[in-house]
């Protein structure tokens, strides 16, 4: 099933499929990173978690009508996913103010965006992945305007979709982070992972966080907490 | 004249008008700073040209339809000005690549952009003016939607004209940043300064730096390039 490597990202792995040239194999790894990678770190069982966490997401958002670039899974740490050309921009969306935003713009941490903020990030490890405007998504990516405004129309669905997907198993989605990618008909589709690497989860109950800031800021077992978020979702299915 | 002292900046005093509450006297100072305040120096005379060459541009962008707070200048260094409250946003609009963007987003110096970029700047000092998008500016600022449009739309109006102007001068306008307040009546106005400590200007025939890039970089005397424009914008007239 697994062709040639790729790819290699700092949390997968990207296979060519040898049954479909236009599909791809996802295995994802144990590691952690976090800060732009300056963080590092492995957790035996991690990939596991967050392949089947994000397989759980992917067909929540399709039975919702959004259609993303997951297949199916294969095996516990690898899924089967449609072949895009993902367009190097970090699409994040903000329901309340937690962790970079509190820092460069001096917001406290749990103040509640109304609206929802939407931010661009321009993906390059080199750069650190600036922070952009629609303006320099425009010149860095070969997205049009009409696109643009897709996509972020498109972030804001996922939102919606994904707050009463977490609220159903007791989180607060506190914000995310999306990918997108260019399948060969050059259609935008929503493409990487969506997991507790790339959303912040509170607790809704106790507040306690839920995702890879255990791991950014030391507070808690990554594992035991990617397992609780696991559980639930089965628990809930 | 001047009234009690408003506001200090890193460039210039602010001072009530006696004759008008709803005017302000601005005074230049001779201090120049660059890199948010971490490079300081002062220079004979500095407060000088950036009065008059201000004054020159206000009165080229009235001429030509833009109003702005400028109302005349009183003195070698000081000028009357509507009073507004500054919007805190800075709104740079980039011709052609250099200094932050080029670091920042990798784009190399003298890439001409195609179309016109405009970016917004929170115009705070303890975070170091960090770039924003327009979803923070909306949050950020009592700005509407539609006067974010309107700021927008009018610097980069300002900026045909600007480029006309220095072109008759033999000077590339590179970028140049912007600021707006609101007046008594809640109109958003073109406030502060322009000048060479907030326009990026090359000389058309050697290319050379004539702007406050001379301080930061330490490459010429700040002094004579400022009296240069002066000179010749005295000339054009």
């Amino acid at each position: 099933m697994k062709g040639k490597l790729l790819y290699e990202g700092k949390a997968k792995q990207v296979f060519q499929s040898t049954e479909d040239e236009q599909q791809l194999v996802l295995s994802y790894k144990n590691d952690a990173t976090a800060f732009n990678g300056k963080k590092k770190a492995s957790f035996e069982g991690k990939g596991r978690y967050n392949n089947l966490i994000s397989a759980h997401i992917f067909d929540y958002l399709k039975e919702k009508g959004i259609t993303s670039h997951f297949i199916k899974t294969l095996n516990e740490t690898e899924q089967l996913v449609r072949q895009t050309s993902i367009i190097p921009l970090e699409v994040v969306v903000r329901n309340v103010a937690a962790g970079s935003i509190t820092r460069r713009l001096g917001i406290p941490e749990k103040t509640v965006f109304q609206p929802v903020l939407t931010e661009f990030y321009y993906k390059d490890d080199s750069l650190d992945d600036p922070i952009i405007n629609d303006a320099h998504a425009l010149l860095l990516t070969d997205l049009n305007e009409d696109e643009l405004v897709f996509i972020k129309q498109a972030a804001l669905e996922v939102n919606q979709h994904l707050q009463a997907f977490f609220d159903r198993v007791g989180l607060q989605l506190v914000d995310f982070k999306l990918e997108f990618g260019r399948d060969q008909n050059g259609s935008i589709l929503l493409s990487d992972e969506i997991s507790p690497d790339t959303c912040r989860l509170w607790d809704k109950e106790s507040g306690s966080k839920m995702d890879k800031d255990v791991f950014r800021e030391d507070i808690g077992s990554l594992i035991d907490v990617y397992d609780a978020i696991l559980n639930r979702l089965e628990a809930a299915k």
